[in-house]
């Protein structure tokens, strides 16, 4: 059985709605859950018939939003910084944490090691698209990026759209302001020349195509993923906000809106990035889960499936191969 | 009277929605419309009340969308060129075109000039938020851009917003992936230091805040203006077809959206870019307004609008000044 590593007490509520997501996950299906944290405040949530697939990890202290991502190495007694060593020490295949991203992704990087010839790990993210999902990457680890840097984060890209989304030719395509070769600013006009190199790169794709379902990963550098990120789901607030004000100061509208809210639950959840569970850290030693800090249950439940997923699979090893070709 | 040279021939449509826009415009409100094209195709569109507030300039060539924006300057018989020459030659104040937006652009800034300090003008557009409206530049003339561009788009994108959104005191921020000042690529990191000079700025600003009517004026590359222009787009874009494809499969959601016809179409109003016209070009001698390529007749009234305010305000004297104080 795997063993994953979960970063009990980070995240912005605490540990209740990571515990929570725990046993959701255990109900579905077994695994071993190590609690990083303090296990007198974690034991007592664990129900009595769950508690023998729940181990417990001390860690006395959190790390916290405000701290800054280079203090992480120093910080050796916060639940991430031991989640993390469970994985390093070989007692555990993946981390899962909705704690500070920039900890996980340090501590990840440095003390796991990054995978044979990556430059820089990226984060990967799932985007619902029409149809179904689209992998966006990078979305935060690197904000400025050189062409090499996009390139391996294409590769690792494809790679995790064979392997855990099953599609057996990933259509990749690089993020510019224009379909042409000839659009882009000057990374992502260098980048396409080296993405030519990759069988399944179907050249530059625009912000929309992440919806429409015509590409399947993605590539840009992490401002440009944390922006798309932070844009859309803007966006979506927005179109909800508006359509709820407007509905208020209208019967008829209102009683459209009761009629129709089958399809909003539905919509939402497709919508919904907690329905996407977190976000996997490509290129590093391991199996490390990044979920955001407002995770619920059910986002933790999704990224524990996740981390299942990928300790299951031969990526890192598939990845390296990828990398050694070129 | 105002003249307003409008490129009739540019757009992705032709003539037609372009035609139609003017004269929408010109049952609302009087100027001058200056019509470049060919008069033969135009004039048979006029109707007789209003022949007397047409002229025409005859421009035997259109500059296709799939021509390089650096062949505009050599095509001396486009729609675009001699649209430009009109302005350029003081018998226009302004230009509306839906045509190549690139060999606008570039046309407006080699053959008009840039304003006195402007190092490089932008794209501003008008972006719908929950109440009201946020202005977002660049959104497509910089694809690579230093820290005194920005700190210019912002000067200038505030002078905007005090003469044209009559916003007297707008709040000014910069594109970012966190608020924190330490947050951000090379590039932010650098301007944000820069920005700080500008009374109005109150610092970085996330994706999500274009609709959240946090900002009046939000800074940002053309490259990432792009990006979010276009990924907002389809993202609105899917929202609406995922339900869309939802309701088709349950009665009772489809008589739900009956009912609530009304309340989707003020959303879509509401957040539909036609509603905007077009995007100023900020920095260039003159009053240049780019429209959307898909532009429909009320696009194209509301562009005319657009080059009406802006031609009545004293905006490009205000952005020198300003720009004269740094």
């Amino acid at each position: 059985m795997i063993n994953i590593a979960i970063d009990a007490m980070g995240g912005d509520f605490g540990e209740k709605p990571i515990v929570e997501g725990v046993i959701k996950a255990l109900n579905i299906k077994p695994f071993n859950a190590i609690l990083v944290g303090k296990s007198e405040v974690l034991k007592p949530l664990i129900p009595k018939n769950l508690e023998h697939f729940v181990q417990y990890e001390e860690a006395e202290e959190v790390f916290s939003m405000e701290e800054n991502a280079t203090d992480a190495l120093k910080r050796k007694d916060t639940s991430i910084y031991k989640a993390i060593e469970l994985v390093k020490n070989g007692k555990a295949q993946a981390v899962v944490s909705a704690g500070h991203s920039g900890a996980s992704m340090s501590l990840a990087t440095l003390r796991l090691g990054r995978l044979q010839n990556v430059l820089r790990p990226a984060i990967a993210t799932l985007m619902p698209n029409i149809t179904g999902t689209t992998l966006l990457l990078d979305v935060g680890a690197n904000t400025d990026c050189k062409s090499e840097n996009l390139f391996q984060f294409a590769i690792m890209g494809g790679v995790y759209a064979k392997e855990i989304m099953q599609i057996a030719k990933p259509r990749i395509a690089l993020l510019s302001n224009g379909e042409e070769e000839c659009k882009g600013n000057e990374l992502t006009k260098e980048t396409h020349q080296l993405m030519k190199k990759l069988p399944n790169f179907i050249g530059n794709a625009e912000g929309r195509d992440i919806f429409n379902a015509n590409v399947d990963v993605l590539v840009c550098d992490g401002f440009s993923g944390n922006v798309i990120l932070k844009s859309c789901e803007g966006v979506a607030g927005a179109i909800f906000k508006i359509l709820k004000a407007d509905i208020k100061t209208n019967l008829i509208s209102k009683l459209g809106a009761v009629l129709m809210k089958p399809s909003f639950m539905r919509l939402k959840k497709k919508i919904d990035w907690q329905e996407y569970g977190g976000a996997p850290l490509l290129g590093v030693k391991g199996c490390v889960i990044i979920s955001h800090g407002k995770s619920d249950a059910r986002a933790i439940q999704n990224a524990i499936f996740q981390a299942l997923h990928f300790s299951e699979a031969n990526i890192n090893k598939a990845i390296e191969n990828e990398l050694s070709k070129f």
